[in-house]
């Protein structure tokens, strides 16, 4: 949530923006809603997603592609969301955080996967357009939380 | 390598000069130098580092501590990079790229730790400085080509 005026993170109104643009885009995703899901997206060749375990994929047509092959993945996933940050550099907007995806029955009961995927690290870009806050680009990234990562 | 004069993904010198502050900032890591890891971080405290395997780590502190805490693990690591992509906007110019690391003999020999850090998609975000394109963000998120990502 964001809490508190920080001038050089960007006004309140533009970080609550920023933040509701994003609720919306996991909200359509809950719901199963690739219209919804590209409405956030920019409508600009310029976005790129990169999916857990994927490289970057460049472009809308990509990018809704890659949309819709997810969603036959992601039935039924809900999210949780921890250390949201929103930090507003002009017409610029960097949100990042921890997703906790909730998966009752999915990934076709690869636990493995499923515990690959179960959190992950998120940047998500947004760009200022006379439409309100548009997704720029959108990384969500494995944690490995059930990997050792110190060292012996 | 940037190829091509592409004026909405911002100019040629623009987009060589983002690159080569990236090219920098691995070189560093290659010849495991702190100093010139932090040197190619803008001066900046919303600077925001998304390592393999962990969640957002934010501020100049933060950053060094983790680069420094890395470095254990990455002594002779080597880096490849395909598909990289700069996109200038303004003051803010983003890469993409996929990493391949080259580890002869780390991870204590962990192999599921090595294969899930083999390759991974690259996020950095680097803004235009008085003193040049300093990195703002960097997220590496583990593409996990080691499992069987689609479905059953």
């Amino acid at each position: 949530m964001v809490e508190e005026e920080t001038p050089t993170r960007g006004t309140l109104e533009d970080r609550e923006a920023v933040e509701a643009a994003h609720r919306a885009y996991y909200a359509a995703w809950e719901v199963g809603d690739p219209q919804a899901i590209m409405d956030v997206w920019a409508d600009d060749d310029r976005v790129c997603y990169i999916l857990p375990g994927n490289g970057p994929n460049h472009g809308r047509t990509a990018v809704r592609e890659r949309v819709l092959e997810t969603m036959t993945f992601a039935a039924g996933l809900q999210f949780l969301f921890t250390e949201i940050d929103v930090t507003v550099s002009g017409d610029v907007a960097r949100l990042t955080c921890v997703e906790t995806v909730i998966s009752p029955d999915t990934f076709g009961g690869d636990e493995e996967m499923a515990a690959a995927l179960a959190k992950l690290a998120v940047t998500s870009l947004f760009m200022r357009t006379a439409d309100g806050w548009k997704m720029w680009h959108h990384q969500a990234g494995p944690m490995l939380t059930h990997l050792r990562l110190e060292r012996e």
